[in-house]
């Protein structure tokens, strides 16, 4: 993909045929496995790109925050998952009822102050709403020890709630060589936390897991259903996790060369563009390369990120990009650089030909 | 400053007590060393608050992309520096030339090619602006090398632009022991550029520095004005520099404790706010502590930050805070976090006393 003459830089850039056939690929896959998909939604914000996913045969969509939820919603998302322990006071009791009176909803739990919180707040509505319990399998963000579970579960009763599930995040498989390590943690988290309610008397409809990295390796013992996001568009983590390549990249950031240093001994030799932090996004984990990618460059490294400028260090064989040169760089996590952007480009055959708008950016409530 | 009721978290909320004082306060230690103060807007990108600094006796503002001088010039700017080395195609002149009829525009410089570019895109306009040339002084970023920066004037003076002045950017100053050390540097490249500039002709009016860690550490020998952004707010990237105090603080993010947990030999004893890196930005310098730091539990550290999750681990003898429990967390990189939101609150005694429109949010071009 050339980036078209009418783009100014920094933009970001959506291959409609590359977003697609990762679309297709992951239905297929995760289908082939007796899983539902059930894609999360905060990687693109974008309604469009949520109707391809359902399109494909999604079951429904996974978001994070109750305003997410409204957009989508909004837009004829009917089958919402909220993965997240919600606190739910009144105000957002309200936002909560008004969602359920023309979609399905679900929300995630975590303690048994939650469960009473929630069920305080919504009253009579509490039982309108289907709970999964947070699993922690092993990523120690979120979520509760899986032998933990049905004290949680009880006290949720009580509150009037209606469990009906379990999910978990295997967050932890976001670093190379851990996706198998995760997927394994996930079973058998998974299937300790449902077992323990079926035996308490809980009836578990959902077993929710996956992430990008393990979606595909999850199998039907494990999980009903998994709920990746990144894999819509991969990113430069997901390249450098060998979870994708180059090819599956489907988003990038056109970029203009503005400074360009032969260097010295002390001062190295190298480009800077103009995709800073406030269109790339400052996550780095420690493993990576740098701060994202150049998709035609693979041997160059973004060593620096500023607001405005990303330093990129050349290799010494190859010949400096010129000065105004329009380069693509991949971000290291497209899902915090979308939401940077009001609305995205989207390419096909090197053309432009649509633009759409990032919904639910900055939906953090 | 207490989180008022009414706010949902996550959200951001800024002192206006705070904001002020840290307005005046470094107006009058700028003004006291005979320098100009023309703050950096890319910090708020909230035009009150431009008019706070102008009143306070800014002499103009510094903005970063066409964007943002666009913005600001729509709310009043009469006086505004784009401190980058544009590359100026026929679409950026356009936009420069129309800027220019109301407000006067300086712009950065670093390279020859960058000078034949926009002179030959903005053809008789040229001579409307004020050139800047960038000098690196130890950040390796953009900039020329002092002992370089002739040739560039010359190619800029027969490209039909004006150099009227040199800046640099000490941003090798955001790290610990290093603001004195970069100042120096910053004094002598400033200085070393100048003279070379004014053997070779060139009147140089403007010798433009600073950043909020060194600031106040410029004297007039080596600048004319100096182009802090951070302090208005301070960020968690102040505090541990030690470049300012916790009662310095301007802005926070509101966050709810959404998950707790005792931990154990293994796992982490640890909170989980709702402020992720969707609301905080995920910068993290090697040296900081974590990502940011929570004003009223210095203790704490945050060890990990999901788009929606900050999981923060707790002093081993401190009790965990409940959940549902409202805190206020202390972004990173402040400039960046405000970039995520579409309007910040204003705190005054407690209470909600205003909404200001981060209008020149999301403006990278």
């Amino acid at each position: 993909m050339t980036i078209p003459e009418e783009v100014d830089t920094p933009e970001i850039l959506v291959d409609r045929d590359v977003l697609q056939r990762n679309i297709d690929r992951m239905a297929a896959a995760v289908h082939a496995k007796g899983l539902s998909l059930r894609p999360h939604v905060k990687t693109h914000k974008v309604p469009e790109i949520a109707q391809l996913q359902l399109a494909a045969g999604a079951v429904g969509i996974t978001v994070a925050t109750l305003g997410e939820a409204e957009v989508f919603a909004g837009h004829g998302a009917t089958d919402i998952f909220i993965a997240y322990p919600l606190w739910v006071g009144p105000r957002q009791a309200e936002r909560l009822r008004r969602l359920a009176a023309a979609t399905k909803i679900s929300v995630g739990l975590d303690s048994r102050e939650a469960a009473q919180a929630m069920g305080a707040s919504l009253g009579d509505a509490a039982s309108d709403f289907d709970v999964l319990l947070e699993i922690d399998s092993g990523h120690h963000r979120s979520g509760i020890a899986p032998g933990a579970v049905v004290d949680v579960a009880h006290a949720a009763a009580r509150a009037g709630l209606r469990v009906s599930g379990v999910f978990t995040f295997p967050g932890h498989s976001y670093a190379p060589g851990m996706p198998l390590k995760a997927t394994e943690e996930e079973r058998s988290a998974l299937t300790q936390a449902s077992d323990l309610l079926t035996q308490a008397g809980f009836e578990i409809l959902h077993r929710s897991g996956g992430s990008t990295p393990t979606a595909t390796l999850t199998g039907d013992s494990a999980a009903t259903e998994v709920r990746p996001g990144v894999y819509v568009f991969n990113d430069a983590q997901q390249l450098e996790l060998e979870r994708c390549a180059p090819e599956d990249i489907a988003l990038t950031v056109a970029a203009t060369v503005v400074s360009r240093h032969e260097g010295d001994d002390v001062i190295p030799r190298r480009i800077v563009l103009d995709s800073g932090s406030k269109i790339l996004g400052g996550d780095r984990p420690a493993w990576a390369t740098g701060f994202g990618r150049l998709l035609d460059y693979p041997e160059a490294r973004i060593t620096a990120l500023s607001e405005h400028h990303a330093t990129v260090v050349w290799p010494a064989d190859a010949e400096l990009p010129p000065l105004g040169e329009r380069l693509r760089v991949i971000p290291n996590h497209v899902c915090v650089a979308v939401n940077l952007v009001d609305d995205i480009a989207v390419v096909s055959g090197g053309k432009i030909v649509d633009h759409w708008r990032v919904a639910a950016r900055g939906k953090n409530k």
